[in-house]
């Protein structure tokens, strides 16, 4: 079963628990093992799977990124200005697959699924597929 | 079903794009929904999915790769002088999940699919599986 | 098939192939043809694939990701310390897929599976599916 979910984005770079919507869509499908893959369709944005639990986390994830892929870099060609996010977004990979088992996500304790802009604010929408 | 394509590189650090191959294997599968997985069977390769419209995206990808993991670092012990195109390799990833849908691959409409080439030019493989 | 496997780890940062206990799990399916998910439960680990060979590109990898994220840096909030090892999970990523052929895992003749340290040593989870 598939579902589209939409995210609205507030920063130029963030993350987003999408865990819990990702978890509805599980339920809803009545699927109980199998993979959930989650996919964003966007080449600025990316999924990655974190923790949940300190958000200075997602802040010192952010703050590398920006330092290791700045924003404006010598060289740059693509006249949109965003080329940093469309590197971030390369090697933050665009699709997670988690497994499913007996009718949950088989996440670690601290793990959250999240959707990373770095090319916001944006409207983004993320695949997720139920198989 | 289970296809293999042959790509021949042209340079060291290079992305081409195979949304199209890739197309052509779903298409020949006769399978309408699923998943399709992008495997690159070597460890000096990736596969990534980013934008297949401005081929400025990709210099500016190249170059910032090129930039984070230059070709010789000091301390480097792996003979053939290729360690950088294997951590590129890992950092991009080996492989991509796209989910199918009617027929289609659910791509955003920037999406292309690439093989990313670190180590060439050389001949190449792409294993495409549709299930 | 689900299967979950322990490994314990010996340093702070640290590859362990993960390519025969993977096979291991695939003979015993009794599945031949699929594909296999490869999931680290942790936040401060990943799974990649990459040479395994040399031992020395796993030296050079490491190196490598130590030089671009090293384990202080300005402006780290997380208090438990371990804020490198997040990133470096995000980047090489939490899961790998590899297709399964004839009984087969489809890896290249360089390809092996790794369980990636970032915040060891530890006690670690790797669950396998083949579906």
């Amino acid at each position: 079963m598939l579902k589209t979910i939409s995210v609205s984005t507030r920063s130029r770079n963030e993350m987003i628990d999408i865990t819990d919507p990702v978890r509805e869509v599980v339920r809803s499908s009545g699927i109980k093992d199998g993979i959930v893959t989650v996919f964003c369709p966007h080449t600025t944005g990316a999924i990655t799977i974190n923790e949940n639990a300190d958000p200075d986390v997602i802040h010192d994830m952010l703050l590398t990124l920006d330092a290791l892929i700045p924003h404006h870099r010598q060289g740059y060609r693509h006249s949109e200005g965003n080329s940093d996010a469309h590197v971030k977004s390369s090697l933050v990979g665009t699709s997670e697959t988690v497994i499913l088992q007996g009718g949950s996500l088989l996440l670690g304790s601290w793990q959250g699924i999240y959707l990373c802009e770095f090319d916001g604010p944006r409207s983004r929408k993320v695949h997720i597929l139920v198989s």
